[in-house]
């Protein structure tokens, strides 16, 4: 299967394709590209839902639930697992499979995990391409699960048209634990084990520290749904608030203006990776290193250093 | 004061052209180079020392400990608090003021918090940027702190000799919850509210988790310390085996390694971002612009723009 090829057939559907297509976003690389740059113009289509939390916070049922609501209600689903936490072990192959068994056989539902390699901007690149690929294939929805806090959040933020935030209770009397930036991420806040003490306080504090924030931006103010994931309390109302939120953004022009801080991202990232590539090209392997040792010898530093690389273009 | 003098008087040991260098470092761009490529032959002589846990698991508690038993021991403790959750907000000035109260009018510390700015890289290369300068100035230890889970982690791995990983009870019997990733950031495992239910359970479990892992490499078997920081019990430990750590990293040639890593990551990320800036200035701010309106409209793709600009240097 060439690569034009591949871009036809994930183009037409085929799951097969999907799998390959994403293995080379993964890798990235002239083929990447070259994928990426034939299936871009038949993106844009699905509502690309990012779901973030801490661990052990829920993530995967709530994903797994709202994917069986979205597809009863006949709109296919991709989920995306980001897992940046494993950065030197790879793949979460395992999880894949065994989620995979509670949609068995349907076509409609495509689950992919995705680790980290320990590259600078690797998993933001990845991650981007996989939604573009997913996107082009033709998926209603596609979700994007990663760990909570830290840059995988702001990267959610700039990829997702719906950011859902999961809490849990027991946080519900310390203010640090809700940390500021996620107020501001979250479009929607998900608290789930609502059947645990302590839920209706992280609730009402959500509630609360959203009132407190600045007006919301276009007029949304995200709602705090409390949840039961493993007993299927409350999903559809997170899909109803996920499907609300994107029919806000549209009618408020922000959807338009978060595709384009999107593309301005992603073209960001591009140039970056670009130009990283045809500088160590350029210099080969062996200079490549050597500029590495005098840094680490501090015999230059490393403005210095890429200035030189760059001035050599 | 001109960037040359700023250089000079950072180095002769002036907090107030420190404080300034690490606002130069925030803003980026040719004068914070300037200072960076000054100031890096000076480098290499702190003790960088990576703090990182979730929210409310008590970081900067643990951080104010350790600084006072490395001040008792007469070297001199930054602290760069960096906090990735509030790329929209900015800033988290008043805790600086707040943790500054403990150490009130010692010369020989110094806390400046940093948080994103949203910006693609902005985060690491700032806190690289800020580390160089703690470490120029002549501080001992450089702490840095930052909210755990994702990219951050990644980067801490990158830039700091020792990192300490802090766990709370209550994960004991939730291997989900402590992840992968973690065992193989960690040097030092420290499992804060020790006085908690469950503070065993979860010492035992990372100790079992960390023997069930591979060799570790070089020899390096992380310990897993119970402290209560609130109330100083269990710092002095950390702190020595903080310092083992390092004798045994430079002992083994691990901090060659580990530096010359960190010199390769700093390398990729200035010529990442000179990259970015040399042609964003070519074309100009609508130039720019209007590429990314071509990729928001599907026009062109966020590789075939990229390339273009590259082609064009």
């Amino acid at each position: 299967m060439s690569d034009v090829d591949l871009a036809d057939e994930l183009l037409a559907g085929s799951r097969r394709a999907l799998g390959r297509g994403i293995t080379l976003a993964e890798t990235g690389g002239e083929a990447a590209r070259a994928l990426l740059s034939a299936i871009y113009p038949h993106t844009g289509k699905a509502h690309i839902v990012g779901v973030t939390g801490a661990p052990g916070a829920g993530k995967s049922t709530l994903v797994n639930a709202l994917t069986h609501i979205w597809r009863d209600a006949g709109r296919s689903v991709a989920v995306l697992a980001v897992d940046p936490t494993s950065p030197f072990t790879g793949g979460a192959l395992l999880g894949d499979r065994i989620r995979m068994q509670s949609h068995g056989g349907d076509a409609g539902v495509f689950i992919r995990s995705m680790a980290s390699r320990g590259r600078l901007g690797g998993i933001a690149r990845a991650t981007g391409d996989a939604v573009a690929l997913f996107d082009a294939a033709g998926f209603a929805v596609v979700i994007v699960e990663t760990v909570g806090a830290g840059q995988g959040e702001v990267e959610i933020a700039s990829a997702a048209h719906t950011t859902l935030v999961i809490e849990v209770p027991g946080m519900g009397d310390d203010v640090q634990s809700i940390k500021a930036g996620i107020l501001e991420i979250a479009d929607v806040f998900v608290v789930n084990k609502a059947d645990r003490e302590g839920a209706d306080a992280t609730v009402r504090l959500l509630r609360a520290m959203l009132h407190l924030g600045e007006a919301p931006a276009g007029g949304w103010t995200p709602p705090v749904i409390p949840v039961v994931a493993l007993r299927d309390q409350g999903i559809a109302e997170v899909a109803v608030a996920a499907e609300q939120h994107l029919a806000h953004m549209r009618a408020s022009g922000l959807l338009a203006a978060r595709q384009r801080a999107r593309a301005a991202y992603e073209l960001r990232l591009a140039l970056q990776e670009g130009a990283l590539e045809r500088a160590r090209a350029r210099v080969g392997a062996s200079g490549w290193e050597a500029l590495v040792d005098a840094v680490a010898a501090r015999t230059t530093d490393p403005y210095t250093a890429a200035a030189g690389l760059l001035a050599a273009e």
